[in-house]
């Protein structure tokens, strides 16, 4: 171990991502998500230097799941890790994971309250989270597994308050290399390694063979990727809603949209007009086909009947779409 | 062979994917581009069926690329398929795969060529390809090996005059059963089986590690999402091009974009008219990264310096992003 840590590239890039990040906070303190592992503790290392530099407090909360054999200390160590890097406050929390989804949503929205508490707590107004490029290629992918669409592959936002994720452009190996160059001992978690978890099967298997298929800078590609979709579905989005409210007018038993004034906008933010309609008045979201098949109505007018959807039934007439409770 | 084709799910399913195109030809008569393998066979089966009903007058075209010992036999194979199935007229054109960017694009080049030609020879209005969703989720993971971006995950468009890819949102394994119920005898490319094409790796190693990852239903998520950042990123591209001449003002020795004009539009459109003033007044096309660093004279600004492109100087002064050559 060093006498004190070295300015290596690895240093220097986490300790940049996070400056660009403090803005952010707006000078209220902060608390990094620590679980110990390379990503959180180099993320550790960088906000305790940056934020004492910028006059900004910044503490840490660790949250101990109690799902392994020796969690606790796990936990106990990553909280004098970072109190030895001067984070203060640090808060340990151990929680209870139970509930839907499977063990790993559940910890999930287990540790997602930990943060909430520890936040009202201590009066910090953002969590810090180690998130990296990998895990932001992963997380693309996994939305890929569960539908398609901007939203699938949309990934985790940096800026999603009341979480920051100031290291999602680097890759997890410069996190690596930052906690070796500065002589910090990251914890490997073993469920890394258990390859019937998805996100590890990606990991280890399918981003790999996609680089040796494809080339490096997929996960470069992907991540890239995911921002920019982000920000066009979000603008469509933002346009649509804006839209919506002048467009929808009355109909018997529903709603209608003016064929003319919907066909003068891009099948993009139509479509999105199309869900809106359905979503506020009858409470369903409508699939990609079946938007598409409504849409018809509008771009592919052949005087066809109607479309029946799943609580609602949608036809043209009198210049006008018009959805009713079915 | 059956004595007559049978009407199974998979040539329903080809032939219901041509009905659906055919309005696109408008009554014109059209080629079929066919390699004699399962997706183009399976083609020009079901337009050999669906246009003899709606009285449209498909062909064939076949091209020999020369490039594999026995080329000539297996066109002529092709073509006389097609002619069995009642495709008329059927051509087949030999070309020189010559010139840059190896011998996959100078291929693909020469075949477009010769697309061309027959088209002016026959009157065709359009061409018919074969290509598959496999064929899109492989050019959609292509592209992010390329670029990122919108752009780089597009894929292919189904309707891309004079081009039309009735079964883009077919599986490949339906291409093969329909020839296979059919009674036809697809040709199977050797170069499918190679494995140092990027296409083929993916094919063979990266697509199944993907499904085994996250599921099966990847290739259908991807060639779904391509479609729809597709249409997300043509809205945008088209709201920009139209602002953009109304926003664009002259500076001394280049262009200039007001800043209240340019940030009263969210991020997508801002980035898309940043790209375009810097295109048409310098030639010059910005990466993502670029892009980001002069938006942030608009969303971050605190009085900074200008950004410094290849060729290209932006300052903001006077309320203005004033762009120079540099």
């Amino acid at each position: 171990m060093p006498d004190r840590p070295r300015l290596t590239p690895a240093v220097a890039a986490t300790r940049s991502a996070v400056r660009d990040a403090l803005p952010l906070l707006g000078g209220a303190p902060a608390l990094v998500g620590l679980s110990g592992g390379p990503d959180s503790l180099a993320l550790a290392a960088a906000a305790a230097f940056e934020g004492s530099r910028a006059g900004v407090r910044i503490g840490a909360v660790v949250v101990d799941h109690g799902m392994q054999e020796g969690s606790a200390g796990v936990a106990d160590r990553a909280a004098a890790a970072a109190r030895a890097l001067g984070l203060d406050p640090v808060l340990v929390r151990r929680v209870r994971v139970e509930g839907p989804g499977g063990p790993e949503a559940a910890a999930r929205t287990a540790r997602y309250a930990a943060f909430a508490e520890a936040m009202r707590e201590t009066g910090a107004a953002r969590v810090l989270l180690g998130h990296t490029l990998d895990d932001q290629a992963e997380t693309v992918l996994l939305g890929l597994g569960r539908g398609s669409g901007p939203d699938a592959i949309a990934g985790m936002r940096r800026d999603a308050p009341p979480y920051l994720r100031p290291l999602l452009a680097l890759r997890r190996a410069e996190t690596v290399a930052a906690c070796a160059d500065q002589g910090l001992e990251p914890w490997h978690d073993p469920m890394n390694a258990v390859d019937r978890h998805p996100r590890v099967r990606l990991r280890t298997t399918a981003l790999p063979a996609l680089e040796a298929a494809i080339g490096p800078g997929v996960a470069e590609a992907l991540a890239r990727t995911a921002d920019q979709v982000q920000e066009d579905a979000e603008a469509l989005d933002a346009l649509a809603a804006e839209l919506a409210p002048d467009l929808a007018e009355l109909a018997e038993g529903g709603i209608a949209l003016p064929v003319a004034a919907l066909a003068a906008n891009p099948p993009a933010v139509v479509h999105r007009l199309i869900r809106l309609a359905v979503e506020d008045e009858f409470g369903r979201t409508l699939s990609r086909a079946q938007t598409l098949a409504v849409a018809r109505l509008v771009f592919d007018w052949h005087g066809q009947g109607g479309v029946d959807l799943p609580g609602v039934r949608v036809v043209r007439a009198g210049g006008r779409l018009e959805f009713t409770g079915a």
